[in-house]
């Protein structure tokens, strides 16, 4: 196992103590149990946000924490839901009196625990909605999700809610506009090659050099085939073909694209992707109005992409716009 | 060869044009040579900036094309110097009458053809100065220098030399700026893995399972020694010690310390090589009052991490902190 890392056991801990160290005018870490936090929380009056999933997505979630974004996101173990107490935690350290909205990945275990914070939160007196986004095409119930994973979209999410309860929405508008974004958005991705959580210490699936997956989960989960290596067109076809007729997308509609890194892949092959991806766009009368081209939603080193639609309409495109001051996405201050 | 491309032949201009499709407010590209430049290039009254490199380092440089940094980027085919056509072009693409700054990186095809450009441009009546960065403290001499590389620090002077111009400073008070940041920055890398040209096909290097490169150049030349794999701590001293005692580094220094990947090397891993550094640099004396950690100055998809400091002042903390809008590097607007 090649990685710049101390112990397999240590590698969140340490990688958030980084974070506190690089980022200290905007986030705060808690070490017991694992928060990263907005550093002004709690912001009194606005809805607070709370996000969290396994390790190992970087910067997915914790470098999303900041203003205009998220209040709070809960870092498990690699690949590792993280557990009802650093939900609660977060919950509780983010609460500004507005209520506190839970965006969750559709993994059972991510689910399950963000459903026991919220009911644990409630009994303290806290105001708390939680909205799961699912918006992988890719296979319908999966390694560990029943129904569709939560994937690309989540980013879109919290940047378009995070911008909503900044400007003083209600919980329950931000959290109705978070179920319109995951309904609006729709994503697929595939692998070149597999990726080695350290505390297995082994791909965590076994593909040949003339191999590709396509429809791979963010955690290495099976996709829909496993199939030859393919020039990166048709690639991108094979990806953006059941995106668009899914939602389904057609011609006159307004899409921000997002073409994301699943990490091993350098942003030279990433524009090569998103080259093709307008051209299929532009074929079908879609307008390209907002796209996001990088590593945003990883899979540690895996390489790969995947590729995010998301039906835009004045209001979202306008929370998309707004500033926004995090590790991971920043701009307009 | 597993990789989102098409034919190899083409990866640097299907690249070019997806950049140009997804940044179109912000750059401009021409195929014939290639060039990126500002979308509002020439601006007049301005010193305008261009480097350029071999491609797979995105985003250096292209990806620093934008308002508060480089006016234009030559790219060059993929780990080879762009030609001096392309430079000259983008000499008279960016020349606001104020004169154009070229920041080389110390590779002797570099050097050579943008020598030559300058006495071009020079001929057509254009003002040009150039600075070569040469930060890298590994080795003397390599595969394709003489003297130091340049690495890490370019980034640093296409950001703050870009503020100065900006703000309307003149050629010589930029390249004078350049040279200072050279002067005080240094840098040292290492490499888990080697990468794969697209044109080649093959590996660059073999290193074995258990190996690893202390001091490699961003083209996969060698560095000081290959070495067995060794924890994430320890790594980061290998690279900080060489690169403290060569400035000197002093105690009561102001740093900006820089934590690149490579471009395989997840950002979970680069921040527990932040963590390592802070804690060194304290220990030293040495306060980090600016930080930039992430894949900044890339090869291709080498997994590894390069370790920058430069010694502030108030002059270039002030400069880095001025606002900067480009593909790769966004704040404050």
């Amino acid at each position: 196992m090649k990685k710049l890392i101390n112990d397999p056991e240590n590698v969140v801990r340490e990688a958030l103590e980084g974070i506190a160290l690089a980022h200290v005018d905007q986030v705060k870490v808690a070490l017991e149990p694992f928060v990263i936090y907005r550093a002004d929380a709690p912001v009194q009056g606005k809805v607070a946000l709370v996000s969290g999933g396994g390790s190992g997505h970087e910067p997915m979630h914790g470098g999303f924490v900041g203003y205009g974004m998220l209040d709070a996101a809960c870092p498990g173990a690699v690949f590792t839901s993280p557990t009802p107490d650093q939900m609660l935690e977060a919950t509780k350290l983010v609460n500004g009196g507005q209520g506190v909205l839970h965006i969750v990945k559709n993994y059972t275990g991510d689910v399950l625990n963000f459903e026991m914070a919220a009911d644990l939160a409630r009994a303290e007196g806290i105001e708390v909605e939680a909205v799961v986004t699912n918006d992988d095409v890719a296979v319908q119930d999966s390694l560990w999700t029943a129904g569709r994973r939560g994937v690309g979209v989540t980013v879109l999410a919290e940047k378009i809610c995070g911008a909503a309860a900044q400007e003083g929405r209600s919980l329950k508008e931000v959290a109705d506009l978070c179920r319109k974004v995951n309904d609006k958005g729709r994503s697929m991705g595939m692998a070149l090659t597999s990726c080695v959580v350290p505390h297995v210490g082994k791909p965590t699936f076994d593909i040949g050099d003339d191999e590709m997956e396509i429809g791979i989960g963010i955690h290495g989960e099976p996709g829909r085939r496993r199939v030859k290596l393919a020039p990166a067109d048709e690639i991108v076809e094979m990806l953006a073909e059941p995106i668009l007729s899914d939602l389904p997308f057609k011609q006159g509609d307004s899409v921000l694209a997002f073409v994301n890194s699943m990490g091993g892949t350098p942003l030279i092959e990433l524009y090569i992707v998103y080259r093709k991806l307008h051209e299929i766009l532009t074929k079908h009368g879609i307008t390209v109005a907002r796209n996001l081209v990088g590593p945003y939603i990883t899979s540690l080193e895996m390489a790969g992409t995947s590729i995010t639609l998301l039906k835009l309409d004045d209001d979202m495109t306008k929370l998309w716009d707004a500033p926004v001051k995090t590790p991971g996405l920043r701009w307009g201050m």
